[in-house]
């Protein structure tokens, strides 16, 4: 029998298994499927830790999101096409879920498929090497220290890619006598309530983080950004500035010339796809784009097409485009996908790679992998959903948040799945200071 | 020819080639030896870093130590016997030198040495494995990402136990709004000026880190023990108490019924023996103690001994005792001291252990790890040194200690190799700021 070996139970790897058991349910052979997860449970970057750097077991900490994080894109754009917001909560949410109700979601789905046992929880992946047609996986129970040796035909790769940060020198950082960390250990805004804060980065780490700071309470935070500002209209106490050229003690000397005294330095400059645990053929190697480099239709790795990648894309589609991933992964898989030769597959990702290319632009992005999901999605027998209305949703909300950073979550947009178009919150999210679930789903009630 | 390989160019792995080293110097034939360090320099934990969690390849960082950080015990029981602070410096200093100082005497005596070019570095090993009579080693370089498998008769690890922290829960922790860190994580006592601050945990971390932020103006310091209170003569502002029972918000609760609001958390709560590297037949499992178990010698993995482990106990003495240990591993594997068999290493181990059981106190453990460090150093060529007067010197730094824990720094001893009475600082240690060598080694200009 096939053995099929899944690394990480987070989004992707739920996908995967989801995409295996619908097969099963529908009366088709599966392989047999183990998935290795280093935390205790499922829902990857969603299940929140106060830990920061190390875990209990030594491990490296996977999470990187906060206290307080919401979603920053509208629940609409991410929805799955087999499971709707409104079957899980049994009724219409708002289009901004904080992180706990997100978690919940992903959570229902895996529970409702029944396939847990596939998963071997506080397992970690230690070593994955090409051996005859196969490959060796060896990992470690991190509750017993045992280790275990096994064999499997495929393995899929599901590890995400926003858990090993991008943490970049800067003159002068090593004698700052403040507190300086990566967004990745970013826990609380209220760690910096009434102090001077400089935000490294201009994109959604920073933007976010920036603002949280800014909601708890921050006495200043500066955003500094590279290639481009990020523009938006911010709310007072908050400025933007080109790079820092080097600090001087606790001052930071800006590259138009300005400086400033900052209480702390945060540094959101990005992930790094990390792969430490695969033997070097079988490694991606990446920065964070639209079409990683050497998989075919961004799934398989075309110079051992046993191995497949999952969720390895910058992300605008996150859930949506997992599902589509995994569907085919999973096809392929079972042999009702054929890949084709080696030059076949190198033309394609060409092809893909040059449409990249021509991306110009958030809204041409959107296109782009509107595009990508549309080509997954249709090879196979992912239920059919609106994802035009999705794109649409998309561009709006990118228009949404042009018009106002600190308002654009308080939208609401249509289901692609039931077309039903959400409530708004009660609270608008400037003002929601409780992210817990309950107060989120008090809704309606509030409303009625 | 034999290969061997050490794993870590810190204290211990530098010893190991130093030891190496000077038996090549006298005429000797020694093996091939290939040190792998993840650093881009040697020295271990006394190379400092600004970065926590993980480091610029995504790798955990191995520093530990922080600015302003001082020897917590007399430089004269960790003096080299073939290496004097004299010889180093050209004259003698005073006993409690900051890190900067210590780094520069160790990286002093490498560099004398001749062996830089036995070690990669930046070269991280991902994997140990028996293989015949060997094993087999893989290993990164993290600058350019490629893999190396390489064939060893021999494996040294020399990695240190003192970088993986030991994180425990404890209710209510997750939802403290402060700073959460573990002294792993610790940088820089200025960030803490001004707060409130909590300290989980009773030994040397503890201590050290709690004054550092008593000494760089921390509001107040409450310590907090499991087994038994420090019990030192605490500055203003400092106090300890029983553990932490629970968090409450920003409150800690106490076992003996008190609480507390907090700034910030600093579990001081120490290290893992942590080798996720070494297959699991290979891999030493112990605690923080004198005696590790599984060690013939403290040094040889009985199980295999092919394999040593350097430094790996409790450590009172430091670098004298990895000395021992490396002269001692350096004969095995040259052939100059046998191994006894499997039964007769098992009744050695078993008498250290029983002996290590005996130990009731400070006192006693210092008199166990003398003991220790003169059975391994006279069985080899390491040159004789005082070994009692270090023994007494740190009998003396315990008693100075208890008289006066801000104080004892301000204390001098004698050399063990050159009888020399060091120079008291020209700066009491609570009074000193500045921590770099040349405000350090200003001490005799300002004394004439
Ligand atoms: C701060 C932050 C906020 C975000 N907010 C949003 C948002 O609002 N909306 C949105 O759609 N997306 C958001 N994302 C994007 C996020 O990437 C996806 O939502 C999603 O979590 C990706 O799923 P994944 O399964 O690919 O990866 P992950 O969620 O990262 O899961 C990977 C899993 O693999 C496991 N693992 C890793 N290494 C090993 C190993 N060696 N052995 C065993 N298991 C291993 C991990 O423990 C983890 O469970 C955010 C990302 C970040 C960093
Ligand atoms: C905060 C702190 C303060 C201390 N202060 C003192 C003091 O004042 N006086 C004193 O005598 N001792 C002190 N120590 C004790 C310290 O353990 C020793 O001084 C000494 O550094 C131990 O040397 P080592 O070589 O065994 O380990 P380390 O110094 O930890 O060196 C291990 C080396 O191995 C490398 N390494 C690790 N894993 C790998 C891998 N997989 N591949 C390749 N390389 C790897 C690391 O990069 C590192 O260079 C302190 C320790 C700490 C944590
Ligand atoms: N739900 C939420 O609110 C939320 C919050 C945070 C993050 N996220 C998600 O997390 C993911 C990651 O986002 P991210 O912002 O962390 O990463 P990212 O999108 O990859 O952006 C990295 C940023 O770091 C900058 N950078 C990198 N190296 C730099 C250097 N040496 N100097 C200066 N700047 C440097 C980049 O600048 P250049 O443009 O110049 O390269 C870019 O602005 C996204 O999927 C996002 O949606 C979501
Ligand atoms: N140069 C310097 O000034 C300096 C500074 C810091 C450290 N160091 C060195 O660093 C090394 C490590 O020292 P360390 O203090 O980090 O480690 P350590 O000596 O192993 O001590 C660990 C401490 O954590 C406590 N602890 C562990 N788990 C706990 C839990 N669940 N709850 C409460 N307390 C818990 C232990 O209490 P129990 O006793 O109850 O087990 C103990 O007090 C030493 O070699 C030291 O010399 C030197």
């Amino acid at each position: 029998m096939t053995r099929v070996a899944i690394i990480g139970a987070g989004p992707s790897g739920l996908a995967q298994m989801r995409a295996f058991a619908r097969a099963r349910d529908a009366g088709a052979t599966i392989p047999e499927i183990v998935c290795f997860e280093k935390q205790a449970d499922w829902g990857g970057l969603w299940t929140l830790t106060w830990r920061t750097g190390l875990d209990a077991s030594g491990e490296p900490v996977h999470g990187s999101m906060y206290r307080h994080l919401w979603s920053n894109g509208p629940k609409e754009c991410l929805e799955f096409a087999d499971y709707s917001f409104e079957e899980h909560f049994g009724r219409p949410i708002p289009s901004y879920p904080p992180r706990a109700v997100l978690r919940d979601y992903i959570a229902g789905r895996a529970e409702k498929s029944g396939f847990r046992d596939w998963i071997r929880f506080e397992t970690v992946v230690r070593r994955v090497e090409p051996f005859g047609d196969g490959f060796t996986v060896i990992s470690e129970n991190l509750a017993t220290g045992e280790e275990v040796t096994d064999d499997f035909d495929k393995v899929i790769v599901a590890t995400g890619h926003f858990s090993t940060p991008n943490v970049p020198e800067f003159e002068g950082l090593a004698d700052f006598p403040g507190r300086v960390l990566h967004a990745h250990d970013f826990r609380d805004a209220r760690n910096f309530t009434g102090l001077d804060l400089l935000v490294v980065g201009a994109s959604y780490s920073a933007e976010d983080v920036g603002l949280q700071c800014w909601k708890y309470g921050a006495k200043t935070v500066t955003m500094t950004w590279r290639s481009a500002p990020m523009g938006f209209n911010w709310p007072d106490r908050v400025d933007e500035r080109p790079l820092v050229t080097r600090f001087e003690g606790d001052v930071a000397h800006f590259s138009d010339g300005s400086s400033k005294r900052f209480d702390a330095v945060l540094l959101c400059t990005g992930y790094r796809h990390h792969f430490p645990f695969m033997e070097e053929s079988l490694r991606l190697r990446t920065r964070n784009r639209l079409y990683a480099p050497g998989l075919y239709k961004g799934v398989a790795w075309a110079a051992n097409p046993n191995v497949f990648y999952l969720g390895m894309q910058d992300q605008w589609y996150t859930f949506t485009m997992f599902d589509a991933e995994a569907w085919y992964a999973r096809d392929v898989i079972l042999g009702r996908i054929a890949l084709p030769g080696p030059d076949a597959m190198e033309a394609d990702m060409a092809a893909w790679a040059a449409r990249e290319a021509a991306v110009d632009g958030g809204y041409m992005a959107i296109d782009f992998q509107t595009a990508y999901v549309r080509e997954l999605a249709h090879a196979t027998d992912y239920p059919p959903f609106d994802l035009a209305s999705a794109a649409a949703s998309f561009k709006s909300w990118k228009r949404d948040k042009e018009a106002s950073i600190v308002g654009y979550r308080d939208k609401a947009y249509p289901s692609p799945v039931t077309g039903t178009m959400a409530p708004v919150h009660h609270t608008p999210w400037a003002d929601a200071m409780d992210d817990g679930m309950e107060t989120f789903l008090a809704v309606r009630a509030a409303a009625e």
